[in-house]
């Protein structure tokens, strides 16, 4: 086999582990806790369904790829909760460290490719970015409305905490964001998440 | 909400269910077995990864969504292991119930385009079709290999059963069937496939 062809299967296995790498969300019918390769799998299939309501016109492909490797980073960093004020710290130097062994896998010119994507997600300044951002957010939303709130009571969440997180979803979607903060309002009024 | 958000989100909410559709594929590092959603996951990513190897030009973002929705049906009609010969045949059944009742929580317009790229998927005429369906078995077939053959070994699979399945490879991609013919030849020799 040719040099280039085995890193690219090296690669293709090496992130087989991100499907280990739990994720603090439920799946829903109050399931067992989701993994990093099946939250990328959903937001790639939504950002499809729901790109109409971008709010600018996205490449859709790139979207779905930003979406799909976004948190290849996490099989060396681990899940960083994002509520976890702590882990949020070191939240980059753990991505970045992770990011330069698991795409240094592949043929250079791969490499590049996905790291650019990975630094453009990251920055969340272009619409594709926005809106994957967007869907990074809406997807454990619906998850975790679909429970009743269990993961925010769990975890003793505020109101401050999740509009900080989900408020950006505004800058990807203005639709979405009316769904995210009527779904939000919803469960403060429940007391799934706390007043602050 | 309007109706065809709302359609949009309950769609979104039901394919969640395909995180918990078992295949008979184990996980590298002779992991649990794998679910659907995460097949589909890294089906995707290794479409992007190994395009070049496409034996036709292919619309990328057309073959990662094919490989992104493909095994939705089996959220009613179960994984059908690609060597049970008794379920292969009710396969065909199960899967068109299934489509017709999963897709129809979609808007009409986005029913008819999932349905249709479904279909084309299993028709397997397209080039997009033939190098998504290399995908599908490349992808088992590699963590198969990365656990010793454990997978044939446990359910007796014999040569001629594999090169049904793998010989399709050829279809999407010379390239890929090569490496995928050598790793055949290998776990034949090391008695992991029964010869025949
Ligand atoms: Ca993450």
């Amino acid at each position: 086999m040719d040099e280039r062809l085995k890193k690219q299967l090296e690669f293709i296995l090496e992130i087989d582990k991100e499907k280990n790498i739990l994720r603090q969300t439920h799946l829903s019918g109050h399931g067992r806790r989701e993994n990093d390769a099946e939250h990328a799998w959903h937001m790639a299939i939504m950002a499809y369904l729901l790109q109409e309501y971008s709010n600018e016109p996205v490449d859709i492909a790139k979207v779905m790829l930003m979406c799909l490797i976004h948190d290849v980073v996490e099989i060396d960093a681990g899940d960083t909760y994002a509520y976890d004020e702590e882990g949020l710290k070191t939240q980059k130097a753990r991505e970045e460290a992770a990011k330069e062994r698991i795409y240094s896998l592949l043929p250079e010119d791969q490499k590049e490719r996905l790291t650019v994507l990975f630094d453009e997600f990251e920055a969340c300044e272009t619409p594709e970015a926005k809106f994957a951002k967007a869907m990074d957010n809406l997807q454990p939303l619906l998850l975790n409305h679909s429970n009743d709130g269990g993961d925010w009571r769990e975890h003793g969440v505020t109101e401050r905490q999740v509009y900080g997180r989900q408020g950006k979803t505004k800058a990807g979607s203005e639709k979405l964001y009316e769904v995210t903060d009527q779904l939000i309002q919803e469960h403060i009024r429940k007391g799934n998440i706390k007043g602050c």
